[in-house]
């Protein structure tokens, strides 16, 4: 490490007012209830444990984060796993619970290569597994005896699973499965803690039997060595190489040559192959599986307030703290202006803000839908499992709710992610140059996301699963068959009104803004569906119009989440009417701030005036901007990010950014290097050896 | 190293068709003339040129790039010094120009230390030196015998230039300058070169003579010791750390206690201190100045169009080559559609395609406008030292143009590089999970061009010239002053028109949609003069209206920049028919596509109605993408970026994307680890030391 400063640097100060100061101002100007609004969003328990991990966490030399961004790959993959190692370790000593162990792993901030095997590996052990299964596979993974992970994706296919190459080809003779990869392309690939942890993989393969191919189908396979880690014979394993972000986690290739593996290592809850007669057993519930897939996109939208709170709450403070230029219209000299009182950066900061309400408002209610749904499947399978059985009704119930479900966990997941991701680099260069450097604690973080975006369903795929649910609704409203869930319903208010026309008063009335975004979303679902069906004309033709019905109807549904909760009895209960009001103006504003964006199709759709969207962009939003303005920093404070997770000069709770960068900056160990700057001169370093130029 | 894969995998082939054959196929079903086309792009010399570098830097070892994304930062920055160095040797051993010198700098793909030195420093040597500063200073440094930089921004000031805090104070007693920094905000920050190459700055620095503040003015100071290259006392000086990329640069901070250095080291071209007087000498002519500021930008500008071609050429071919999905309305097994025939893809990528084209075509216009004027400036500079001196008429017209070209090169160096930055991260995600990968070439060239969207004037600060420009040039024409100047003619026209309305043939006519996006502009200027003027309203609450003004002004600018290349004479000499066709569609698509998206805008100014920009939406720009899409290869191939240059797997000329990747994947050093994957065990390697958990 350099050595300190001279005594001559460290008595200087940054020019006044200090960042400290700026920011007990800020806070001084608001009456935000943080502690009680943070208690809405995490829960009093959550924020007791985070504080009690961050304590546990930053006490560990291994968990240090100053080295982060300068170390090369090699080091820095073989430290995440230390990491993940002492995480297992203080899992066990402390006993924390599944919640603790996730939110310290997030607290240290970036993934370790244990972190496919701790998710989808166990999850899809525990979900497709028989009981024999589990005590062959599950029961040594929870233990960490095996490590795993899930492969699906190959190096030819993503998106496509239908498209995967692997192959599992039953012999019937011998009574097991080979496993084989065909061509190159049939390579598993960006397989999460497969390329250097993983001892087992769960292979997603298609199935062979007797000549027939079944589609894919998951299988246990061995690949290395569970004493040398060395890879199994006809197994070919590693990483695959350095990446824009997640680089601390082992995203690996895989393939077979004719590998044999035993019949009980077909996962078989759900479908397998009969020994005695050779025969396929066809799966019994497809829609748990289908159920799981909802559950991992609910949570992407659940995660993804926080993703963007995390850049938000660093932006924020810092546009508090940074000053730059006197107003132009100001007299007198009265020193420069925060950055944040400058509309060009409130009109890019505030509504981001407000999204992260929005998207954790939606997320919860997603998560509620969720789990309504989850008991009332589980109680029709119990009931199932009685002489009645459900009803037909309840059945029909049952699958509609869960198809509205999956349609809104794609376009939410898409949606959602999208504005994460597109939102923490509008946050990044909000906070001008100094947002370039790692120490923003926002460009590794917005690297490490980003992936989201395209895993768990490409973003721009899913939004055909969207339009083709719109569409069937649509269609079945239209032949009388409309049902009693929200899609079918605002399908049916639009068709009775729309002779009539709309008459939103969006600009006095909250509950007319989620109407008219109701209206747009049913608006595009006709136009498409008269595109498709009247017009005949192809489905590619149509994926840009499928795209923006997607995205209308997510924002549609945010919009309506947020003005759920913003009305919703638990917050009136929770909050203060100060507090509470500044969330309806946030609500306002994601609304309105969207809808100005999207004008074009509002007005089209006739669910807004010119006149409205005009006064909209002019005054009502610019007018929400003044309001939210003096209560931004404490609307960022309440999310409660710890700064040892933000890991941010420019975000620090202090707003001690200059000192801070100041420190990291010195400290970095490119400044234990010398150079020899004179070209002729082949070393690089002074007295360094001759580089081999 | 790892060891190579076994024979079983080094005999494994993608599943065909190969990629080779799909990019064989797509060249073949079309006739532009690739060779003519790059040749208008680019020169004939200029090509000829790049192969031969090709050829020289890729056959030196220090030029491999195939260790760029592992290594950690300490072992890339002093790579990169070595490339430096071996880029001077070669320079001095082959006699290169500087434009070759330039052009082999950009084909190693990442920035060296030399950088700033051979850009910034050299250039303000030249332009503000004396002739006896040139000896002392300009001719050592053209011999790297002294290493700079360029001191200007500040830890606490980036865009203020005028709230530098370093200090820069005449001592008439000793004839000296005293360089001081009085806070650690005075610190400079983010000097490219400075951290650990440069031995001497040029500093920006308060000019305080007998108490009075002149403003910023430069000085040359030494920093370093020229043998040891130890720091010189009471300087501190070092590198600011990693950043989101950019890592190869030494972007370095300076403090300066009380440091003195001679009358001499004040660049005193335009300004200097009498010596006998103490007196401050007033600048000569700031409008030079002023020049090198527009073509640095006007620069930025022509260099977008090719940082936005290397993402879309790697994206447009391995979207030819990747398939996934039959189309959903194909009947029978067909097998696998391209990802380029899919819509959602092309609308993504193809205006992409036209933006590059239309970018480099404004570039071209830029410079060439720049020089006209570089030439107009000079002549008019002789005539003032002939008797008779230049006529105020010549005066007014030159001082016009430099006013206008300094506004256009503002906006569109924000609009160019907005364009390109944001447009390269698209490319990225059209390329799907693969895009991730560094190996895909585009993740990394993102992360370095990101800084050009915040230097050399943030993108949303310049907006406030062009703003402020536009409304002088309106007040001027409602006063009946008006000039000949482009700027001038628009609102005049739109003036004359204004009452009987707009009515453009957009969808037939092309010079009626550059009339179009010239009306926009018009009319959003004379709002916004109204607002301003009239309304009275605050400059900082009219900030967002500027944004979109100089945004809608500088669209405006490529599109005629655009229109005027495919309609020019010297297009017609150097293309066929079909070619130039092609050209013709790439413009439309530009301007259609960009109407599409500004929609709301271009209706309410009354420059088109709702049913053209319905037409527009539903079918011109539909068809424009159908017709474009066969093309869409050869259109990149024009481009000519030799493999070396764009280093990428996705990307390759021949295809072969998926044998590439998984070269570069199995070769990678991660693989050179065994890992111990049990938490238990403390060491994270088999047979590796404990690790410090």
């Amino acid at each position: 490490m350099p050595p300190p400063p001279p005594a001559w640097v460290q008595a200087l100060k940054p020019a006044g007012p200090q960042g400290s100061e700026l920011l007990e101002q800020e806070r001084a100007q608001s009456n935000v209830n943080v502690d009680k609004l943070s208690e809405l969003l995490h829960t009093k328990e959550a924020l007791e444990t985070q504080d009690r991990l961050v304590r546990i966490l930053s006490s560990e030399p291994i968990f240090d984060k100053s080295e982060n961004h300068t170390s090369g790959r090699t080091e820095r993959i073989q430290r995440a796993l230390a990491r993940g190692k002492r995480l297992q370790q203080l899992r066990e000593q402390l006993h924390w619970s599944e919640q603790e162990y996730i939110m310290a792993n997030d607290l240290i901030g970036e993934p370790t290569p244990y972190g496919l095997h701790a998710s989808m590996f166990l999850v899809t052990l525990r979900e497709q597994s028989t009981p024999e299964q589990k005590k062959l596979f599950l029961e040594p993974a929870e233990k960490y005896q095996i490590i795993g992970c899930y492969a699906q994706t190959e190096l030819g296919h993503g998106s496509n699973v239908r498209g995967l190459e692997t192959r599992a080809t039953w012999n019937p003779d011998d009574k097991t499965f080979t496993i084989h990869s065909p061509t190159l392309t049939a390579s598993k690939w960006w397989i999460g803690s497969l390329g250097r942890n993983a001892n087992h993989a769960v292979v997603m393969a298609q199935l062979y039997v007797g000549g027939k191919n079944y589609g894919p189908h998951p299988f246990v396979v061995q690949i290395r060595d569970l004493q040398t880690h060395q890879p199994l014979e006809n197994i070919y394993v590693g990483d695959i190489g350095p990446k824009f972000g997640y680089n601390t986690m082992d995203n690996g290739f895989l393939l077979f040559n004719h590998v044999k593996i035993p019949h009980v290592n077909m996962l078989a809850r759900f479908s397998r192959i009969d020994k005695d007669t050779n025969k396929y057993m066809r799966p019994a519930s497809p829609s748990l599986v289908y159920g799981t897939m909802t559950w991992v996109r609910s949570n992407i939208v659940l995660d993804a307030g926080g993703v963007l709170a995390r850049g938000v709450t660093i932006a924020t403070r810092y546009c508090a703290v940074r000053r730059q230029f006197q107003d132009r219209d100001a007299t007198g000299n009265v020193g420069e202006n925060q950055v944040l009182n400058y509309k060009m950066v409130q009109i890019r900061l505030l509504p981001l803000l407000a999204s992260m309400y929005a998207l954790h408002f939606t997320g919860r209610g997603m998560m509620r839908l969720y789990e309504e749904n989850q008991s009332r499947m589980k109680a029709s399978a119990a009931s199932d499992q009685d002489t009645r059985g459900p009803g037909p009704e309840q059945l029909r119930a049952g699958a509609d709710l869960l198809a509205d479900l999956h349609a809104t966990s794609c376009g939410l997941k898409a949606l959602a992610s999208t504005t994460a991701g597109e939102g923490l680099e509008v946050c990044r260069r909000a906070c001008g140059g100094h947002g370039y450097s790692s120490f923003s604690g926002i460009g590794p973080w917005y690297a490490d996301y980003l992936p989201t975006l395209t895993w768990e369903g490409d973003n721009y795929m899913l939004t055909q699963q969207v339009a083709r649910y719109l569409l069937k609704s649509a269609r079945a409203v239209l032949e009388g068959k409309g049902t009693a869930n929200d899609t079918s319903q605002i399908l049916q208010a639009y068709l009775a009104r729309r002779e009539k026309g709309a008459s939103f008063d969006i600009l006095e009335k909250d509950s007319d803004i989620v109407a008219a975004f109701a209206w747009r979303t049913a608006h595009l679902t006709f136009e498409a569906l008269k595109l498709r069906d009247v017009e005949k004309r192809s489905w590619n033709s149509l994926l840009v119009d499928f795209w923006r019905l997607s995205t209308a109807h997510s924002q549609y549904l945010v919009v309506k989440n947020f003005y759920e909760a913003v009305t919703s009895e638990q917050m009136s209960a929770a909050l203060d009417a100060e507090t509470r009001t500044l969330m309806y103006k946030l609500f306002r504003l994601y609304a309105l701030h969207t809808m100005e964006r999207e004008g074009a199709e509002f007005f089209a759709s006739s669910a807004v005036t010119t006149r409205q969207l005009r006064l909209t962009q002019n005054n009502a939003v610019m007018k929400l901007l003044d309001e939210i303005r003096p209560h931004a920093v404490r609307l960022v404070d309440a999310w409660k990010i710890p700064d040892w997770k933000l890991d941010s000069s420019l975000g620090r709770y202090d707003g001690e950014v200059y000192p801070d960068l100041f420190r990291r900056a010195s400290m970095n160990p490119v400044n234990d290097l010398v150079f020899d700057p004179y070209p002729w001169n082949d070393a690089v370093l002074k007295n360094g050896p001759k580089s081999k130029l």
